[in-house]
C-alpha cells in the first residue's frame, strides 16, 4: 500500500432469504416516508406485497415511475411531491436507478433550487434526508455506495452524483429470479467492469486489494454459467447479488488509482442512444483494453494471468489472449461487444467526440482518453 | 452464498504517513476526552509527541498503563478515573490490547456495577461512550470492529466481549518501524489465524469470501519476508497493517460458518502461562488442523491448493503438505510452532483440560471442541 486513503462505508446490508419483511424492524417510526419505485415490475415479482406488509403502520406515500437511467424530469415530480408532504425519510424499492434517483430525491427536497443544479454542482448539497433501499436487481452497487448517475433527457446528458450512504439495503436473491435474461447479463458485465475500473490501471499499488478485485472477477466467471443455465439457482444469484455490491462499495478501491473511462464513454452511448448501460460497458471496455494496451500492459498481464489463467505465450500474445477471453466472457452471458451489433455507427462516434472536445473532457487514470482519444477506442468497437 | 446474514461496520478509517495529524479535524471539540494508553513505547517511537500536538485546544486527560491481555484490574482505574472526571469520549493509542481495553472502559463508564460483570454478561451494556483509535501494532483487527479480549488476572481467566465499533481509527504505517520483530511476527500470525477462524471450516457456503480469504493470506505469505528483511519498508508494512484490518472487519466474514477453537485455547494459555496471543495460536492451529483433519478436509484442500500452490500427491499426502507449509511459514518468521520450545507441558494441558470439562465448553464450527478433544490437540502441539 503505497498511498494514504479514507475509508467509511456506514450501509448495514440485510443480505438473505425473506429479508424484506425486515423493513418493519429497520426503518423509522416517527417519519413521513416516500418510498420510490420504478416501473411496476415489483407488482410482478412479489416485492411489492411484501414491502406493502412490512410497511403496515408506518406513515407513507408513493412515487411510481423512476426510469432506467433516472432523469431529472421525472424527479422533478418525486421532490415535487417530497416537499408538498414533508417528508422526511426515503425508500427506495428498485434497481440502481430507483436507489440514484432517490439519492439525488434525498438531497433535493432540502434544497430550494432545481435539482440538476446538484448534479451539476455537488457543493450546492447542505441537509439530505436519510434514505433506505430494497434491491431488486443486481448491478449497479448503488445499494451500498453514495454515488449515482443521473440523466437530463432535455439536454440528452448523463452525470455522475455523489451525495450519501442508504443507512441500509435489503437484499433479498428471490426477488432476482424473475428478471430478465438481458438485464443479469448487464449486472454481470456492469459489476465485472466497476471492478475493472479499479483494477486495471496502476501495479503494484495493493497486492490486497488486487488480489480482492480478482477474486470478485474469478467468482462472476465461475457462477455466470450457472447463472446464465438457471436463474432460480439460488446461491449462483446469491452470489451474484454479493459480488454486486462488493464491487462498487470501496472495499476493492483503498488506495489504488481508479480509471472510470469505460463508464464515462459508456454514458454518452446510452445518453444518446438510450442502450442499456451494462451492454455499453461490455462494448466500450474492449476498445479500452485495445487502444491503452501499453498504458495498462502491467495490470493487463496480471489480469490475464490470474482471472482467466493465460500464461502461455509472449507478453503480446498474452494481452491479445487476455482482451479476447474478456470479450468471449461477455458473449457468453449474451451481450453485443461491438457497436454495429446495436446499429451504433460513425455518427454517434463523432457525436461523442465533438462533446467531448467541446466539454475539454480528460478521462482515464492518466487523464489523457480525450475526444481524439476516444474517437479511437470507438472505432476499435465499431 | 447459501446463509442469511446481517452486515454493518460504521468505522470510518484514515490510513496512511502522516495521517495522525487529522486527529485535530476527527475528534470532537466539545467533548472531555480521556487518551487511554499501554506502557509508554509510544513515547519512544514518536507517536506521542504526534498525539499531543493534534491534542492542542482538547480537553482531555491520560491514563497510561494498560498492559498486554488487558485486564479487568487495570481497567477499573480507568472507569474510575474516568467517572470521576465525567469524561464523554475516549481516544485510544496504542495496539490491540489498548483499544480492547478502552471498549470495556467505554461501556462501563455509564455502567454502575463492577466492569467484569459487563464481559460475563454483554446484555448488561447499556450506553457507551463513543470512542476512537490510534492504531500502533498490526494484528488484532480492534480498529475496526466491535470485539475485544479482556483478562481478569485474579481468576486466570480471559473472555471474548463484544461493545461497539471505533468511531474512526488512525492507521499510519510509520509507526510500526520500530515495533519489535516478535510483535511483528506475532501480529502476522494473528491475522492469518483470524482468517482462517473465518474460512478453514464449512466449504461452498460463498466463492466470494473464499477468494478474499485466500487474498488476504496469499498477500501475507508475499509480504512476510520482505517485513523480516526490513521492517522500514513502508509499502510492505503498510500493506500488512491493511490486512491485519481487513482480517477481523466482518469484510470476509458474510454468511460463512466460523470456527474460533484455536483462539480460544490459546486464550487459556496466555491466561495460565502469559504467552502472546499470536504465539500461543501459531502453536495451536497446527494441533486443530492434524486433530480435525477429516472434519476440515474440503477447506484444507482449497486451502492447500489456493494459498500455498498444493496440488500434487493424494488428497491425503496434499492435507499432510498443507500443515508442513503453514507450519513452515511460521517458523519462517520467527515463531515457535510446538509447547515444549515455550517449556509448556503436560501440567498446562491437564489444566486447560480442567477448565474446559467444568465449564462444559464446546468450540469450533461443529461445536465438538470439547476438553477431551482440546487435550487431543494440545498434546498434538507438544
Amino acid at each position: 500500500m503505497k498511498t494514504n486513503f479514507t475509508f467509511q462505508n456506514p450501509t448495514k446490508l440485510i443480505f438473505g432469504k425473506g429479508t424484506i419483511a425486515n423493513l418493519a424492524q429497520e426503518l423509522p417510526k416517527d417519519e413521513k416516508i416516500l418510498v420510490t419505485y420504478g416501473g411496476g415490475s415489483v407488482k410482478q415479482n412479489g416485492v411489492y406485497k411484501q414491502v406493502l406488509q412490512a410497511l403496515q403502520g408506518f406513515n407513507y406515500i408513493e412515487f411510481w415511475g423512476i426510469e432506467p437511467n433516472p432523469t431529472v424530469e421525472t424527479l422533478r415530480k418525486a421532490i415535487a411531491l417530497g416537499k408538498q408532504e414533508k417528508v422526511t425519510y426515503i425508500l427506495a424499492v428498485g434497481g440502481g436507478s430507483v436507489i440514484d434517483g432517490t439519492k439525488l430525491i434525498s438531497s433535493a427536497i432540502p434544497y430550494d433550487g432545481d435539482a440538476w443544479e446538484l448534479v451539476l454542482k455537488p457543493a450546492k448539497i447542505g441537509k439530505m434526508l436519510p434514505f433506505a433501499s430494497v434491491l431488486t436487481l443486481p448491478a449497479t452497487g448503488s445499494e451500498m455506495n453514495c454515488g449515482a448517475v443521473i440523466s437530463n433527457a432535455e439536454k440528452q446528458e448523463k452525470y455522475a452524483f455523489y451525495s450519501s450512504f442508504p443507512q441500509f439495503s435489503v437484499l433479498d436473491p428471490l426477488v432476482t429470479f424473475s428478471l430478465p435474461d438481458f438485464q443479469i447479463a448487464c449486472g454481470i458485465a456492469d459489476t465485472f467492469i466497476h471492478v475493472l475500473e479499479q483494477y486495471l490501471t496502476v501495479p503494484d499499488e495493493s497486492p490486497l486489494m488486487d488480489r480482492w478485485s480478482e477474486g470478485i472477477m474469478q467468482t462472476l466467471i465461475e457462477l455466470a454459467p450457472k447463472v446464465t443455465a438457471d436463474k432460480t439457482n439460488y446461491e449462483a444469484m446469491a452470489e451474484f447479488m454479493l459480488c454486486a455490491t462488493m464491487a462498487l462499495n470501496g472495499f476493492t478501491a483503498m488506495g489504488v488509482t481508479e480509471d472510470w473511462a469505460t463508464h464515462l464513454i459508456g454514458h454518452e452511448i446510452t445518453a444518446l442512444q438510450d442502450i442499456t448501460h451494462g451492454q455499453t460497458l461490455a462494448i466500450v471496455l474492449i476498445g479500452v483494453m485495445k487502444v491503452l494496451r501499453k498504458q495498462k500492459r502491467a495490470k493487463l498481464l496480471q489480469f490475464g494471468a490470474r482471472v482467466f489463467h493465460i500464461v502461455e505465450g509472449t507478453e503480446e500474445q498474452r494481452i491479445d489472449t487476455t482482451i479476447v477471453a474478456t470479450e468471449q466472457f461477455f458473449r457468453s452471458i449474451g451481450l453485443a461487444t461491438k457497436l454495429h451489433e446495436l446499429n451504433i455507427g460513425a455518427e454517434t462516434i463523432q457525436a461523442i467526440k465533438d462533446r467531448f472536445l467541446k466539454r475539454g473532457t480528460h478521462l482515464g487514470e492518466c487523464g489523457n482518453v480525450d475526444g481524439m482519444l476516444t474517437e479511437e477506442i470507438l472505432n476499435e468497437c465499431l
